[in-house]
């Protein structure tokens, strides 16, 4: 098939002490993603829908939540070492859409920054990625700010 | 990219005092959907998969609720210019699945209106829209009928 | 169109005394998936997917869960039944994604087998499905292991 589409889904709790590492960038908040690696709940799910589209299994069964060599690492390495297992397959990335579903701190001034992030993990343009962003309306563990989830999709072609 | 994939979430509270929008049309019920607009959690998860799909931000950032001209506002007008914008960018819409997360009310009886609805906004044939629907099984705010959440995905593609 | 997309979710309480059916397979657990029939949430969310793509309502349309005849069924009567409504329509499944959030047990091992069960009764093969799974870091209800949920992405196509 030309055309492959994946989805991913990731969840992290927020606590004290950890950095809010979102879409490959750093943001300054008074909590964080707990996690083995930097715990980017977006980047990991984004990670999951390229696994997924190609059924290479998944972001746990590349990067081992028990191996140190992953502790604290930044997940844009997991991301173009993803990219390079699509391309193995000989796919290539047409766009991820995403969405990020926390509910603080507001994150619209730094989607720019994290869509470049993104397509240069990727190889693939800005516009190619979206990044959107809801609360949980103060509901559930979202919107008691004890976690964070990710939504992403993709599709993937063949030349 | 002939093809681009979109998905979107949303969630709004339920309570007394509001109407439920859904799909574009008003359900009888004797709780409905907080939020400045008309709150219509499907047609604003089809709107973000629709934005996502291209990468042009989401329904926040085009229609902010801090926005005295969008008060109220019949949620279906948002989907008409969202996909006005779509065809700025040389896209149409393939197809569009949607989940309502909803314990009650049955939402079954009003599916093919909605699909009527929908389809118009998005100048495509009600078989072009999928409004599936489940409950939550009783379990989290959803089952505690404290809110109500929806996914959508889309397909554009550019002739 | 020569493509659709569709998308799926499906949610179910644990409780003791059910078995946990996944992806077409039995996994020894110390609680099961509760539901008319053998309450298999993975199989559920491919299903909504797949008959999503195509606008032909949800497994809940098609498999009645008052119907005695769906009783205890295994799931992947669905899937088939589903896998033929849309041969009918002249498609065929491109490939599937899909994720389990659920607290345990592990089902990593269990992968494989899931894949071919899945394949077999859509007409495709193991690796044109995706089955990915997380946890919910102990929050919500899927972390505190009163229910487990599913998504899943599909692409059809037509010859």
């Amino acid at each position: 098939m030309k055309f492959r589409i994946g989805h991913g889904y990731d969840v992290h709790q927020l606590a004290e002490g950890y950095e809010l590492s979102l879409g490959g960038i750093k943001i300054p908040h008074t909590v964080g993603s707990m996690g083995h690696s930097d715990a980017d709940v977006l980047l990991h799910a984004i990670c999951d829908a390229l696994l997924g589209a190609l059924s290479l299994g998944d972001i746990g069964k590349h990067f081992k939540n028990t191996d140190p060599q992953w502790r604290g690492m930044d997940s844009k390495v997991f991301l173009s070492k993803v990219t390079e297992m699509i391309g193995e397959k000989g796919y290539k990335v047409g766009n991820i859409d995403s969405t990020l579903i926390l509910e603080e701190p507001k994150i619209g001034k730094y989607i720019p920054e994290m869509k470049v992030a993104i397509a240069k993990c990727c190889n693939i343009e800005p516009d190619d990625v979206s990044i959107k962003a809801t609360t949980s309306e103060t509901m559930g563990f979202v919107g008691k700010k004890e976690g964070l989830e990710a939504h992403a999709v993709c599709l993937l072609f063949k030349d």
